[in-house]
């Protein structure tokens, strides 16, 4: 192993304690592979494992279901892992280190070690028992009237907060798709966005655009400011220039 | 209203575009309502609305579906909107900025006016034609070889960004010593660009600016790209305005 990949952390372990639906489990494998985490446990499924309404909820992601482990307890399931995390929305009456799931990742980044993030049942969330084997509780700030998050949900914030602290390829990391600007180009050089102005500016000449006569610094200031704003690229002012040309051509075709 | 909250930025409005399932515009509204969003609008949903499936998924969000309004175009939908912003995660053949939700968020929370964020249907995404009526395009980065994202994830992530960001009280100071913004009128309501990007139609329409007809589509969509990017304000658009009326006033006169 070199020694940049050797900085990079593991993906974190998502377990689910004692999930009920298997559609459910599906979407969270859903949710786990579109920011790049694969290793899904499963302790006491419901319904047993594997679950056939699992496949289809999981809209492609069946590698994630394939791989999936089961365990009879929550012990087992995180017995390889340095850092266990507990997500859960309640306030619980036990003391441990709070942290947002920005500071999770964060946290996950920097530790050496697996690193294992349980959710609890879609109707209960986790017991007292399961919170008691993490060393730290991740809770999603949420709207305090309304804080109900699916199961799903609740990975995929996990999940995502995860991938934006992975470390870019260049930095030994994993490369998500990250978005571009490639497709935008520059804004032109000044002289072809003086062409426009001075385009427009003759056509305004000529039809009486520029009154009173005492007004036309200030006139000519706002216009400029207003053509400057967008920052144009050369492609898109020669299609301006094109338009005018048009309503130019207009005005020449109707008078002759 | 008090200068403290005169600086918080209104909650963004989500506006779903020809949603298929009434059971995702219910899970898109329970997660809206997870990070404090209230106002959602549809536009033409496919199986018409009140949908009866939306309620159950959404599962005690009801004040959002109750309070959801219904649009025939998504042009109606934004009209009232200063800042459009296109999710969508494909590349497109469109050259607008691109941003992460949390570039997005905190644009959101900087800017004045009305922010409108659009999701596509949940089989194709946004057409073309709809993302040209944004200004800015939101893409989450993700795992480029499993980049599916159902609606209601979508819609989390970015409410869940948008929340992230919220000044608190205690933080109504820190906005109030950024007396640069308020030097920048924000961009006028969609509407106001449209009465723009419609009177420069009709001109070129007569001036047979628009050939071959073929084309005409792109030409349309490639002219409101460059015509939205500014984000010029309305005192800007007036004055836009009185230069078309200025050149097609010339026309009159010399054919008169």
């Amino acid at each position: 192993m070199s020694a940049r990949s050797a900085r990079v952390s593991k993906p974190p372990v998502i377990v689910l304690v004692r999930p009920q639906l298997g559609e459910n489990i599906g979407k969270a494998a859903r949710a786990m592979l579109n920011f790049g985490l694969v290793e899904l446990r499963l302790v006491a499924p419901r319904d047993g494992w594997p679950n056939p309404s699992a496949g289809p909820a999981a809209s492609g992601a069946d590698i994630v279901l394939e791989k999936a482990q089961v365990f009879e307890s929550v012990a087992d399931a995180v017995a390889d892992c340095a850092h266990v995390y507990a997500t859960t929305v309640r306030k619980r009456g036990i003391t441990k280190p709070v942290v947002t799931p920005e500071q999770a990742s964060r946290d996950i980044h920097a530790e050496e070690g697996r690193s294992a993030i349980l959710f609890g049942p879609e109707r209960s969330g986790l017991e007292t028992d399961d919170v008691a084997l993490a060393r730290t509780i991740v809770t999603v700030p949420i709207n305090p009237e309304f804080g109900s998050l699916n199961l799903a949900q609740a990975v995929i914030l996990v999940a995502y907060e995860w991938s934006k602290h992975v470390p870019s390829v260049a930095e030994g990391g994993m490369a998500l798709s990250q978005p571009t600007q490639e497709e935008l180009a520059p804004p032109a050089p000044q002289d072809e966005l003086d062409g426009l102005i001075g385009q427009l500016d003759a056509m305004l000449e000529d039809s009486g655009y520029y009154f009173p006569p005492d007004r036309v610094p200030s006139t000519r200031r706002t216009l400029r400011t207003v053509l400057t704003k967008a920052g144009w690229s050369s492609q898109e002012l020669r299609t301006l220039r094109g338009v005018l040309s048009a309503l130019e051509g207009r005005k020449r075709h109707r008078i002759s």
